[in-house]
């Protein structure tokens, strides 16, 4: 099942780092190439015990582990982000990402993936409790009560398992992943290709409507 | 051993298809900073060996695998490179290091580095022999047999595993990594971050001397 190439579909994990640098990036740079993001959180550890791998590579590599840090501090200073390491890594972030399914197309999607995202990167506190997600919702303006409740109920957690599935069927191995049609773009490093394809794709197809 | 952080410690292999991108792009790069070079072959798959690794992620994973194959394919359009998929991944490439070794300070480095490249990632030939590597070096003006000679004699040999092991002790674990004093960048992606902090740091250091 693949979109229309005129849209971005962000797949990410609120536990993944490089994910916290696209969440943070994605709405601005989107809105500045005119590409429409689909937001589709996903739980990266199911996809890595698929290929065999326990953990995150950066937990079972020491040397790569130790890297990641070091470039997590320079490229949030390059973009202009808080950060602090994790005492935790990676956190488990089930309860956001069916809080995120809910409000895929609601306009504060972005504004709440950002906050979680600041909760687990910036202030190094627990995402996967409702009574951390409740705040969060509030001030957005939200039914936190509503929200949470919905999340926790089985058709949303059967569906965040099925966006899950459907990102590994499509050959996702780790977050975040930009899919743009059947083009797959991996890492925070490959968010501006990503969009840059999209605007192409986008002016490409309104071209070829002129010309009919 | 750590040198000066005004010039980028060139760490790559050439059976490495991110190397391949980042040795192309580099000379030029490298100038526009006015960031000295230092051409550091080494032998990536006995440093995966050392961690544990039986051969190239893109091999072993054959998601990520298929996805790098793509990416390059993209990465060099990008760039405006030329690019086969090697038919053998990742090739040996002991002799050229070797070779490399003995032209790291001279001015056909960068040339010879591109031609050996170019005959792995865009002509899909073997790299590893002698008879290959003669036509690059004469072509270079060079004297072929000699410098081969000289590659293939123990001292070389023994230089190119003391640097493997330095690459190694600093806790690389992957190529292309450039190094600017401590600072380690990994990935074609971070050529541009690596030459600005090392061009920053030329800045800095002159400020600092006009200042005494």
């Amino acid at each position: 099942m693949t979109t229309e190439p005129s849209t971005i579909e962000f797949r990410f994990d609120f536990g993944s780092n490089y994910s916290y640098l696209s969440v943070m990036r994605i709405e601005h740079a989107a809105r500045e190439k005119g590409v429409p993001i689909m937001w589709k959180a996903f739980l990266l550890g199911q996809i890595f015990r698929t290929l065999a791998l326990e953990n995150s590579p950066f937990v079972l590599q020491k040397e790569k582990g130790a890297y990641v840090w070091r470039d997590m501090e320079r490229q949030c200073c390059k973009f202009g982000l808080r950060w602090q390491q994790p005492s935790a890594f990676p956190r488990v972030g089930v309860l956001p990402s069916r809080v995120a399914l809910l409000g895929a197309v609601q306009c504060w999607i972005g504004a709440f993936c950002r906050r979680v995202m600041e909760r687990n990167f910036v202030l190094d506190q627990d995402i996967n409790q409702a009574d951390r997600l409740a705040p969060i919702l509030t001030e957005l303006g939200l039914s936190a009560g509503e929200i949470l409740d919905q999340a926790q109920a089985e058709p949303t957690k059967k569906r965040l398992r099925e966006q899950t599935e459907e990102a590994r069927s499509r050959g996702i191995f780790g977050a975040p992943t930009f899919l743009v049609g059947t083009e797959m773009f991996w890492s925070n490093d490959r968010l501006d290709d990503a969009l840059l394809f999209a605007s192409e794709q986008i002016i490409e197809s309104s071209l070829s409507q002129a010309r009919q």
